[in-house]
């Protein structure tokens, strides 16, 4: 592999309150997973980063999420599926719109906090999230993880899935992630986050939590936007992967 | 005058709660103001309403609003034009996708409640709608009253304007309506009103609340959608057009 | 049994939406479970329930929920206990104050919907609800499920408990309720309501589904509020009570 | 003048955003302006602080607010009189109650924002927020602008009435604040701040944009919060204060 994908969430501020640099990262990451208004995303930011990301060619991809500001998307909820239907493309639709007049368009969908979770193995979600892509018909790629069934459910749907990997966070012996309860769980030098993504890119390999070796070959690496230190790490990784000659884009 | 459009405000639900009595009125109207999430209209109701407003030839129009669900779009905010172009933006978007994926497309803009009475004078949240409609783009007419400022300024950006009169809403002299504090300011009876719409479609004329008569020539004439005799008023306006050979039709 | 307490859902509107007849119910129950604003309830919905609450001697409970307008609160949403606890606290003061500005006080409290469901055996979550009563320090009863967790964490840390049951809900063998999706699982005549209310109250029975006589002694029996039947039955409930000699009073 | 108060406002976060240093600010000031839920204030958010209040001796004040969320309380709203009063009443019941569950009490008012500055003219809304004071009946003192109508109607209604400098802005000659558009409207360093507070409190002048010197006799100094500066600010004026020997202390 001589080339990857680096993305962050962005734009995950609320009325006059932020949480992500999004000027700095989108000097960095190649694809931006930009809030649609229901955990986080005010029309007014999601306008900016659309046209900021429009600028520096930084694909935009769609970051669906629960209808729960309070919570930040990170809460499961037990919502109806028709409703997460209509929920999911309202959001696909609204951003969609915005992306085109900033000049761009919505390039891929990857769903946020909870949702992402939940519809690795929550059927009737899953399906739910899957039918407001084929409602949408934009055709785009998804962005989740390898064994979620609903990228499986994409593909059965023709659409094109993307897998992505953890700069940041520690994986299981069998390739799923630490819990965040551990506290070795999230890695937090940026020279050592930096080397695994390297070696996810040039050998397709993340060593686990044991010390196991463990295959990955990610489309996409995502780096998190919403710490203090967020642009230092990703511009370390970007560094890092630019010295070992690993060209850095876009996979939509 | 030998045609006419009705438009009667839909979707003006959010979540269990309901207003107005979509399907019926569906089966009466030419035009269906869809209310697009801000101030009421959740994504399922929108949905619903663009599927069966497409089923049934009904034009689907944005009824765009203030975010403000518990004051339900009528009391006047005071947001910054560049956050109210991005919110306006947003709801179109929303809308349109969603209209797209039910086999229709978003025909006309009509704002709701204190967004639609605030822009026939103020220039700057004016200004911000009708950016809003430029960024989005999609070139479709717009309905107001004659005198409003937001038009003018649609017309100049090159939009197609068209003009809406009130069913049940007694005018006064000057051609403006009479406020709802005043006990005569809205008319009940369903004959009274069809006849008055007859009269405004066949001859041009409204009769004002101090018996002078008034020219009006509406592309569309408005009957509110939110009241329990919703759907027997319009059928009524309907039915009286009918017989006095006007056919009702979509402007958009 | 000589006496028996009816309760019902009130104040279920936000803004100008609305769904509960609270005029009309508040003349027949004696236990009004108030929205307190997380699920339903705009101040002011709350204020007029409290006022006219106060005037005809009907007791305030609160009825609190999670923090869900659009789901209505029927939506479990896995929050963390701690933030259940504030939540509920929050909600237990503000009606309490509303109430007592309105010459009442909060009474009782009995979660709504997907919490009331939620904490009869999601301990976590029934912990911070209790803790949130303790929090607040009024010592009043709380009302549930006869083998809610919750109300056993209630009783240990000191609090009254009743039980209630259901006027218009079908019962399992073993005491439980009849899921939704069966289409036997409510029950819509009024008179059969109101015998079954009948017998619960004088005989302390209600029939199963199957036709199994089952044990019941409830302190109140809910009758819903959020139907348009809602004051009928309510008001067929009262009558066969007062025919049957049955006094109709608060529990609290 | 021997002693001073200085308030700042606090707990402006909502569910994972926040945007004031609530731990450092209460190391400080003796006066915390806490946010109720409706501009910003989670439940939980608030609980924290007021039991780190409640440990520290600050005194807890309750920043009623707009319902506002998107736009932080910082926009007028054009809310009916009677609901701006439930709304009003609704917040200080909340964040009273929360309050003594922490050990402390709501020891003081003062509105937040565009409500702060609208019912400083505008008299239906003044008399609102007067009603809901008198309908929760606490009768603590009040804190605004000396001017302010809403002071003056509260006064009538038998309350004590405080009166705040700003300890960062500018003033016009007459005693106002310069508006926020002028550059030279707000001050940025600590030390300039800190030496105009001494005045303040030792002198009881203000010197204005013009170089006049104007009478001031506040009984609270606000510092602002949300800014990164803010606790430093707030630091500067306190060790000034001191070593000028002025008392810091509540007023409430």
């Amino acid at each position: 592999m001589n080339s990857i994908d680096l993305n962050a969430d962005m734009g995950e501020g609320f009325g006059t309150w932020s949480k992500t640099d999004d000027d700095g990262l989108l000097q960095i990451v190649t694809s931006a997973n930009v809030a649609c208004g229901f955990h986080a995303g005010d029309p007014r930011t999601m306008r900016r980063v659309c046209q900021t990301a429009a600028e520096r060619g930084v694909s935009v991809g769609a970051h669906v999420a629960y209808r729960d500001l309070v919570g930040f998307g990170r809460r499961f909820v037990d919502v109806e599926p028709d409703e997460l239907r209509a929920d999911v493309l309202y959001q696909l639709c609204a951003l969609e719109g915005i992306a085109r007049s900033a000049g761009t368009t919505v390039r891929y969908v990857k769903p946020h906090g909870a949702l992402y979770n939940t519809i690795v193995t929550h059927e009737a979600q899953a399906r739910a999230v899957v039918d407001a892509l084929t409602d949408w018909g934009a055709g785009v790629p998804v962005l989740g993880l390898p064994s979620a069934v609903w990228l499986e459910m994409a593909r059965d749907a023709g659409l094109s899935t993307k897998h992505e990997a953890f700069a940041d966070r520690a994986y299981l012996p069998d390739g799923t992630l630490a819990t965040r309860s551990r506290p070795d769980s999230v890695l937090h030098d940026p020279e050592e986050i930096a080397a695994r993504v390297v070696k996810m890119a040039t050998e397709g390999t993340i060593v686990a939590i044991d010390g196991s070796v463990l295959d990955v070959q990610p489309d996409s690496v995502c780096v998190h936007g919403d710490n203090p230190k967020a642009v230092a790490v990703a511009q370390a990784v970007r560094d890092a992967l630019g010295d070992a000659s690993v060209t850095v884009k876009a996979f939509a």
